[in-house]
């Protein structure tokens, strides 16, 4: 009987969670949940047979250790920065490790001993990382073989609302980590176009735009991702001409977000002091130039100098033109806007949110070239049951379930770059509705 | 008899160590230069009585306190990191400690012992820090005997090039560290105005200028200072309504390197690796959007939209639309930028550098409104006795001869803001031609 240990029973585990605790019985294993909240980890079990649930502060190293010794296999859904506590265990005490997170440095200087000990630890098997490495790496392994020449790779996700929960200006709520997303983008993002590399600053990334089209649903803003460069060697691809990875948000939000980015409001660097009932418009003013004869509202337009009235609208929608009170007068500049942000974008009850990636192929084939389209839109069912969590979840719970079945035969460090992890995953959630729409067009 | 130990040698200390020297003899004190380089120093002494040379690798604790031990005073010209270090050591063995520096953090915890063991740190003692304190407080000193308010003062200071030697189109050559300049700015600047808190963004940066006149020598743009809201405290004005802190340079050079800053090549945290072979065209190229129909200029052009042709002409000197080859192909973008800068902008042997400051005031008065400018120009004599190495060094010294004079009695931990400090110094820099011209208007 092999026995499973999640870890962290938050939000992006419901999927993973329902996935695993629904076969226990069948497949004769144990499932046990880990929360700091066992109350709520026990609700999420529903009362399925061989599933428990235990109370667990992870920085309690004693009580970790011994539901870990206790186990087969782990899955961490925790913050990342724990996982390396984590697989340190799991290494120590001859466990194998899943998670969803990118493979950090700690991890990789553990990679000879995993395989010495035979054990199997697979990273970055969730959304982005996860389902955009193996649907990638599908295209990229099928042109290989047929001996086509990949010129062009560009790949685009967002974590977005279904398009009937866009109810305010922005089109947007936050389905994820509110930090993560006022921080998006900060320092240089890098990529490769036609053979040169490419720098953009954070200050000129929400202008440098793409205009990215899901057929059905409409125009997306596309910026480019921290750091491309590093996945020319992750996908075999170290002599492509242009190499591109980038974020996705509904047309006009990311000239809107320039904005905030412009003035200074996104910085995490520094501690201001703003006076209590400070509001909103004092604290747009602070990132303004002084003139005694300008409104705000004018001092605005000539800083921007490509205000248009969409944007304006959004900025206007939350309140930064008026006495609204600041919800947090002190603390970073990204703090205060994120505790404004974390009132407005909160995700209602009855709101869906919506995953859409796509990823952009120009191909030398023996027909001319192709331009191989391959986009995927995966939708939540309500704010519980979120597209986020079922796209997080669901590929690590199908992994886990391979490799509990035998069906995956690795050891040793791994991404899900491999056909035998990537093509049993891709057609499991392929039966989940979680499927790629490929459009072919050849330029002879 | 005194002994005086001056740690590290370097440019900047050439009119510290002949101040010092100078009297030794007369002053029956001893001093002791010590330095990496003993050949360097002891040519530096000039034979005069009573001064000696040492080598000393600062890296060596045995050695370096064996000298402090030795010392009754120890002034430090070493890189500002090393001097909490050598603040601890004073501190264990019951020296007096001088710096040109800022007061760090570190030093701040030392402040009560210091005071308990009766012994007396000066930092800030140098140009700016330091000159810039002491003429300001005195205006300050004065202002508030007098019973005049302060409702604004602003105060600029820039280490620049005197006209006959502003013989590029950036009318600037390096008369301090290279790479402070390169990354001056970073981070976001904040300041107070009218009684708003105001901050503005390093991308901001160089776009927010004050034009500053100098009487002879014509129009400079000043930029704000990272941090001006500490010196409220510092200087005693917890409640005025205006105050800043800013750098000067020659009118037009602001411009120019705000193109640097908008297209990211003063970014400090991340490597680049250009193919060998590579140019400085190379180098903008990647920072600007790939376009297969447009030129290098013109893309900037498309980019940078006020770019104008003094601006151009700048960036055309160095060599940015040439093939000129990069002297450095990996590094920071910063650090590749200020490789290209250090052959463009060295100082030549017959250079003579400049410092300038100005502090503008507003008081209101019992005749209304005053304001009153305070201006400071100095001049190098060549590249070795730097306008720099001057006003950085005079202050040090004659603080230090003040003290073991018995004319400054102070113990514990100090900046030179109080009157027994500043007013002394003052008039010694005077006797130097390091003189401050007074200008009062009235606005009844």
């Amino acid at each position: 009987m092999h026995s499973i240990l999640i870890l962290g029973g938050g939000k992006s585990s419901t999927y993973l969670i329902d996935y695993l605790s629904d076969t226990c019985q069948n497949k004769d294993r144990k499932l046990i949940l880990a929360d700091l909240d066992e109350k709520a980890a026990l609700e999420k079990l529903k009362n399925r047979p061989n599933t428990f649930a235990k109370s667990l502060d992870v920085s309690d190293p004693e009580k970790r250790r011994s539901l870990i010794q206790e186990s087969d296999l782990v899955i961490s859904m925790l913050p990342a920065f724990m996982h390396p506590t984590i697989a340190k265990d799991c290494l120590d005490l001859g466990k194998h490790f899943f998670s969803a997170s990118y493979e950090s440095e700690d991890l990789k200087k553990m990679a000879s001993e995993i395989g010495e000990k035979g054990l199997f630890f697979l990273n970055e098997c969730g959304l982005d990382p996860g389902i955009d490495h193996m649907s990638a790496m599908k295209i990229i392994d099928e042109a290989k073989e047929k001996g086509h020449q990949i010129t062009s790779f560009k790949s685009y996700c967002g974590g977005l609302l279904a398009p009937e929960s866009e109810d305010n200006p922005w089109k947007y709520k936050f389905t994820w980590n509110p930090r993560n997303v006022v921080l998006a983008g900060q320092g240089t993002s890098r990529y490769i176009e036609k053979g040169d590399l490419k720098f953009i600053p954070y200050h000129q990334l929400y202008k440098r735009l793409e205009s990215i089209h899901f057929e059905g649903l409409g125009d997306f803003d596309g910026y480019a991702n921290r750091d491309s460069l590093s996945y020319r060697k992750v996908y075999g691809l170290e002599n492509i001409p242009t190499l591109l990875r980038g974020t996705l948000r509904r047309a006009g939000y990311c000239k809107a977000w320039n904005v905030f980015v412009q003035l200074g409001m996104t910085d995490d660097s520094f501690e201001v002091n703003f006076p209590e009932n400070s509001t909103l418009r004092d604290f747009i003013n602070a990132f303004l130039p002084y003139d005694p004869q300008l409104s705000v509202e004018e001092k605005l337009g000539v800083l921007i100098q490509d205000l248009d009235f969409p944007t304006f609208e959004k900025l206007q929608w939350l309140g930064f033109f008026s006495d609204r009170k600041l919800p947090k007068t002190s603390g970073s500049p990204a703090s205060l806007l994120q505790a404004i942000l974390e009132i407005d974008w909160a995700l209602g009850k009855e709101d869906r949110d919506m995953i859409v990636m796509q990823h952009l192929f120009e191909l030398e084939t023996d027909q001319g070239k192709e331009i191989l389209t391959s986009s995927l839109a995966c939708f939540g069912e309500d704010s519980t049951y979120t597209a986020m969590a079922k796209t997080v979840g669901l590929p690590l719970a199908i992994a886990v379930d391979l490799f509990l079945d035998g069906k995956i035969k690795l050891s040793g460090l791994h991404l899900p770059i491999l056909p035998e992890i990537y093509l049993p995953i891709l057609e499991e959630l392929e039966k989940r509705e979680i499927v790629f729409q490929e459009k072919s067009e050849f330029q002879p």
